[in-house]
């Protein structure tokens, strides 16, 4: 009898921040695979601030998790049994796997990683939902030219930096914000930023008036609050603001304000645009397909914060709070 | 000798309420005429929210005025004096003519009124820049499908109204939102809307949820604040919400909050859009036709609010920010 740890849902975070105690530990014992299923051992999880909000089961944003229910994310593991064809014992997978050790999937939800010259663990960052939220928000949202002077807040977390890399390729000019001096440095020094801004130390405001004078083209917003605010501010004539995440609000009580600037909108004849990466799931493939070359060509660099230890699995959400991690935020069990 | 009756900028009202002390009476002596003018003897004024703003002169929206200036004003007049062949005298104008009994203007910056089934003051609504306004705004900001759920505030003023009445001619649906009874009585029975919420007596967001229950899929916002904020509330997924106004903002010392709905773009994979319409000069002529035709066909209605008196012209703007007017505000001389 196999024991599988797990950590479930113990209390729902909605209006207030994440704590430890909103995770409990739990153990069963593995049950017989059921025919439609493949048994995976889970080797990485992968974490995002989006999963604070499925916890929070909210109409509209991501399917809810219940509190009792197993905690529900992305991860890599290996196949130790399967009757499926395209699936075999040893295959490398990712999938919802949930944070446990062992999760029982329908082959549908995984996906193969065959991969020779990429680590698996892309599959959570550049070539997951982060790769593919930065592609499809710069490119599909955003809609850069050349030229466009693009301005990205939580620029060093992982679609930030993509995000940034990939206005680059197009021909864009990029200033990203991130918070501390380590962070700015490998933006500029490792990622290709052309400027970036320390919030933590910088008048975010008057540095985007210094460093980019013509007004932002394009602002891809991963914070919301003051930032959103200062971008507001800045920006030029038939801008696109694309509103990304807002993790600034994540853990507030009440709604704090919005932007006071947005009126900036009329008198710049620009747009804010919201999306959700399910609306371009047809074209994940070709997606996918371009990062992976720009990853293996060394356009794109990617940046992990790897923790370990399946008893850290709950801290390890939370840093993505506190703004602790630096690159994709990912956990070896 | 003919003494010019003029209004001019006596303050800035920057960050504060207008008020009748922002405006200096002034006479001055009509000097000879150029022989590149045309002298125009006013006799309707047509007022603008935007008007304050140009007194403000803050960078990035209209040119601004400074104090001692002539206020500026669209308007309709005669011409009493002109040697240019497409202006005769006795010919019906409308063009900048300023807050003046007698306005000398370049030829190129006025419009022939040749329209014998539409009455002149028509060019300072459904014909000026409040019916382009609505047009551009709606069919190009907005892009609206028939069968859309069109909601509209400050429905009952001269854009407002227009602007649902071109929503009914596409096959949308319209809810118009206005202040007080008399105003939502007359949009659902004379203007064609087919609901509308009296922000004075109800619940905004209980009444949008109860009217457009499938959600909004265009909000057209002339109010701003707690109005738009309940809208994006209640937005159905790729909603547009067209920034057009936000007369609730100005006359507020300091900026006020923000919707702090704003992330509702993300969750509905929507769009909130700003225009100027200066941006769509060279379709006017088609739109302004297209209007024409609207009004003398009976499917676009109109209704003014007609005040009195060159005196009574700084206390005619203030109207439009109480509230005060009932329809495209206008002024006979």
């Amino acid at each position: 009898m196999t024991i599988n740890r797990q950590w479930l849902i113990n209390a729902n975070p909605r209006g207030r921040a994440l704590t430890i105690e909103d995770f409990k530990y739990h153990e069963e014992t593995l049950q017989a695979l059921t025919s439609d299923e493949v048994r995976v051992k889970t080797t990485t999880l992968g974490f995002d601030p989006s999963q604070k909000g499925q916890m929070e089961n909210v109409s509209g944003y991501a399917s809810g998790n219940n509190v009792g229910d197993l905690m529900v994310g992305r991860g890599i593991g290996e196949v130790i049994e399967s009757s499926h064809p395209r699936f075999p014992v040893g295959s490398i997978v990712t999938g919802p796997l949930g944070w446990q050790e062992y999760a029982s999937v329908k082959p549908r939800l995984l996906e193969l990683i065959e991969d020779e010259d990429i680590a698996p663990s892309a599959y959570l960052g550049p070539l997951g939902s982060t790769g593919l939220t930065a592609y499809f928000g710069l490119l599909r949202v955003g809609q850069p030219e050349p030229g466009d002077e693009v301005v990205i807040s939580g620029a060093a977390g992982g679609v930030g930096s993509i995000t940034g890399q990939i206005a680059n390729l197009v021909g864009c000019h990029t200033t990203g914000i991130a918070g501390g001096s380590k962070k700015c440095d490998w933006l500029v020094n490792n990622v290709g930023f052309n400027h970036a801004i320390d919030y933590k130390s910088e008048h975010v405001k008057s540095r985007l008036r210094e460093l980019v004078p013509s007004g932002i083209n394009i602002f891809f917003d991963n914070v919301g609050g003051d930032i959103l605010n200062d971008a507001l501010a800045c920006i030029a004539p038939h801008a696109r603001v694309v509103v990304c995440g807002g993790i600034s609000r994540y853990e507030q009580a009440t709604l704090p304000q919005g932007p006071a600037n947005y009126f900036n909108i009329v008198f710049r004849q620009a747009r804010m645009e919201g999306f959700l990466l399910t609306a371009y799931s047809a074209e994940f493939a070709e997606a996918r397909r371009r990062l992976k070359t720009w990853i293996a060509n060394g356009d794109i660099t990617y940046k992990e914060d790897v923790q370990e230890g399946f008893e850290n699995i709950p801290k390890t959400l939370l840093r993505l709070f506190s703004g602790a991690n630096f690159g994709k935020q990912i956990l070896n069990l």
